[in-house]
């Protein structure tokens, strides 16, 4: 990814014909820091959601159903990628952990026809100061 | 539920037009212990899966999407609930984590129409010592 600190990590599907075994995090992972808490965001076809910045917290999102594609955005001061947008779609037919470091702002919506289901497992607790929404037009984007 | 240390904890669901967002699980819970790992497990419908046993972990189950039956079976010596069963449905309509101790046996059903999906936060990491998989004859019951 071009942002620095911003992962996608391939995550491993084991088949099975009475339905799908997909992993999503081990604390012996190399990019396991710390869990603060686990939450889904289903998000709607045609919906998008974001800004959202933490100041604290990393994100580690897979996308168990559906596909959502993520937009990042890095305000950093002193980020050798400050200013910089990057973009990815992931989900069932491309099922990665997208890591993304506090102080990056991303966005992300699902473009299909039917919902899909977002799974944060995020290294800080969630609290009002640690979080916040922005509008979209913050940071400029064409989707 | 009747099991000795099986609890069934209620899970917010915060409603958004856009799509909820689900609680899994956080680490300052009163039930939360540790972080091993945490996996998908898709199970189709008509599909039975199990008995599982493990050794060290504890499941903390959510169902995200579709309903799915568990049924426990206490095997434990020394238990006070040794030889009971124990049953419940979780699922998008009733949406709760299971919590199930080590040494206490489960399988699951999805007796739905459509496909369903399990999260569990294992408190150990998966090692093929830890963890079991008994025939379902082993402890016999009816669905």
């Amino acid at each position: 990814m071009n942002i620095d600190g911003v992962l996608v990590v391939p995550k491993k599907i084991v088949g099975d014909d009475r339905g799908n075994v997909m992993h999503v995090l081990r604390s012996d992972d190399p990019n396991f820091v710390h869990f603060g808490e686990a939450y889904f965001s289903a998000i709607f076809p045609g919906v998008t959601k974001g800004w959202k910045l933490h100041t604290l917290s990393t994100s580690n999102m897979v996308v168990p159903v559906g596909e959502v594609r993520f937009v990042m955005f890095d305000p950093r001061e002193g980020s050798s990628t400050k200013g910089q947008y990057d973009d990815v779609t992931i989900g069932e037919s491309n099922y990665q952990m997208l890591s993304i470091p506090p102080g990056v702002a991303y966005a992300w919506r699902n473009s299909s026809d039917r919902s899909a289901l977002v799974l944060n497992c995020a290294t800080e607790l969630w609290s009002a100061g640690e979080s916040s929404h922005l509008p979209l037009e913050t940071y400029p984007f064409t989707w």
